[in-house]
């Protein structure tokens, strides 16, 4: 029997990054909302995540926390699906996502929060500084179709979703290889289903919160 | 015939994570040294990592960047050495993995920094507070031996770098569950190895220096 998987998500969090993540891999699993102001700082969440922070997802008696933990896990433990590059080929695969889960995300929160780092910090910052972020992830998304290669894998779920995001937020510079590799990715039919699903379920908090 | 192996390193840098980890996967590799105030930044180097940081490796026709993608690259390349956890049990490998790379590592870094996360940031910024990443780091020390489980893995090289190099400097709060877990990696044998190497050449460049 399959083991039970399981989505700790809020419908506006990063958690969209790992229905994503499901739905391409094309497994069931159910979903447990956790709400910013309570649940997700409830001692039976900081069980799964002592960070008190979503998405998290339990597989079985596995738990796996970090968008970006999530996407590698899955494309491992469903390798039907396809999502992972063979295990003697994964250079660029995990060049990008820790690229994206580290350097990128900081990069690109500091500046978004108006706390970029001092330039004689970026030499030991992990992130260096917020144009060379950018200028690296530019190199990334030009050099093949799919951040990994020729076919579509779970890092570009991730690194795709940090561009979908900062594009829509303006918190990543518009850039013409931005919204191209976006391009092809968005009308995928399992983010789609994933994008339906959660703003169907943040209308509904939208609209009970109003009463 | 092998693929050639290139670390791209400086003797005081991260780099210091890569050399553990090849030396763990014990596989023959040379070493090209950039200078922080010349080569790092050149175009022959940024061809290699666009970031201009280190540590980069070169393996065949494959570049990895990020010391913590180097980590699981290495390990996936070289299932001999035994230092990853088979594909369908990578919950807590790259749970931690990613953590250490993603929140930790920009906790501590915004801490030792003085660039502390206001309260109503926290939310959206992925590393939370200092003291929750910190927290969770005890949380992921304590639940098994290593990291990932009962054997030693890659992602003990990279989480293990973190906590020694936080003691080291104090950018990391002593807890006794870092330095029993640190106590369980340091002795070894490719640990002593890398940083004998490492540290001999930061020797020569210091004494070279001098004139
Ligand atoms: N590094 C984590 C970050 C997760 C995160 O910061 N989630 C936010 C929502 S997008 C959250 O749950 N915030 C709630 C809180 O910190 O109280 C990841 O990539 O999954
Ligand atoms: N996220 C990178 C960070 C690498 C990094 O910041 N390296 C520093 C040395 S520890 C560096 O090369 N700094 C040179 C510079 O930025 O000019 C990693 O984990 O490998």
């Amino acid at each position: 029997m399959a083991e039970e998987l399981v989505l700790y998500s809020n419908p506006m969090s990063r958690g969209r990054i790992a229905r994503w993540m499901l739905e391409e891999a094309g497994v069931p699993y159910s979903v447990e909302w956790l709400t910013f102001e309570g649940s997700i700082k409830a001692p039976d969440y900081l069980a799964v995540n002592p960070m008190g922070k979503v998405p998290a997802i339990r597989h079985g008696e596995t738990i796996v926390t970090e968008a970006a933990a999530i996407c590698a896990y899955m494309a491992d433990a469903f390798p039907e699906a396809g999502l992972a590059p063979p295990t003697n080929r994964r250079g660029d695969y995990y060049r990008w996502l820790f690229f994206a889960a580290g350097p990128l995300e900081t990069a690109v929160s500091l500046k978004a929060f108006g706390m970029e780092v001092p330039q004689e910090r970026q030499r030991a910052l992990g992130c260096g500084s917020y144009g060379t972020a950018l200028d690296t992830l530019s190199f990334a998304v030009t050099r093949h179709p799919y951040i990994a290669g020729d076919t579509f894998t779970a890092a570009d779920v991730y690194v795709g979703s940090h561009i979908s995001w900062g594009l829509q937020f303006g918190s990543l510079e518009d850039r013409p290889e931005f919204r191209s590799y976006w391009d092809r990715l968005k009308d995928r039919p399992a983010h789609i289903k994933a994008t339906t699903l959660d703003d169907e379920e943040m209308h509904r908090q939208l609209q009970a919160a109003k009463g």
